[in-house]
């Protein structure tokens, strides 16, 4: 996304509050694919498509914008999602670790 | 993220709705970091701390609910960023490619 | 929401972009609230507290900073509701209009 | 907006969560509208066409699923914006009623 950028010189766009609101968009847009179908059927609908492929590209940009903001704001995002799970990992033990048999 | 939801048996909270739920609660805190610092001084401010650690932390936890919808809705996330950023790439080639000379 | 404002000196913070992360932070806060509750329950958890004074505080919160943004940007909010509503029921009449009876 | 509702049948679709993902669509949308443009030039852009039709648009459609979500939740919007306000106005009182000369 940096490379993709510099090419065609769209640096000068992307700073930081203005990236955070094109990430807000492809939610957006995300959830008005979403939005108005059952709960419990949702899992189903985009296993297939045409859901699959619109709600894959969506995912994707919310990806991309992502990325590119947390290459902005000089953030390693793997690095800091792997520190934020294993942090939520031991606030919240699994049921075995806390001596209590998991739900069947 | 699969792992640590199943071991606390917490897959059934994750339809894909209440997920998308939860990756907005997550953008909006970022939002609530960022908005009311002016434009032009937001990297500077977030290349240090208090704001470089906070911003990572919600920057992370979008990636990891964007990463579990993914999951649940059987998108392969990289794949599917690869394939938008090379159709963004072919719909809007680089100066050099439409023959002309780059911003300088 | 204009006056409070202008006692307080913090138009100067109110630029249309900063005002809408806010209306996104709030949006978020709200999601948080409804996230992981069963989509069938949440009306009836709405209803009574703990959960109506804070679902009722955060959709003030959106609501103050949509009409601060629709001021800033010179929008008359309510009008554009009422034209905007007009233009929907033209668009997707009623089933008695299409000659079509009503689901009872 | 109950109304238009009601008359169409379209209440079985308007649970919160669903309700609340259409007003984050809609938020979306309006971000997609300003995300590039200048922080400093938003105000003078949004003041004339073609902008200024859009924005009241999607501001309208933020409104009209505010309401209804609000209306769905049984919250009175006007009245909770109202003591919202108030109790903010407490909490941060204006330079004046703190004894301090007000920024010219």
């Amino acid at each position: 996304m940096r490379t993709f950028t510099d090419e065609r010189d769209w640096g000068r766009f992307h700073d930081p509050k203005s990236l955070l609101l094109a990430l807000v968009g492809e939610v957006g847009e995300l959830s008005e694919l979403l939005q108005w179908l059952p709960a419990s059927e949702v899992e189903d609908l985009a296993a297939r498509d045409p859901l699959k492929t619109r709600v894959s590209e969506e995912l994707a940009d919310v990806l991309i914008y992502l990325v590119r903001l947390a290459d902005v704001l000089g953030c390693d995002l793997a690095a800091a999602a792997r520190q934020k799970l294993a942090a939520a990992a031991e606030r919240f033990p699994p049921p075995e670790v806390r001596g209590v048999a998991p739900l069947k």
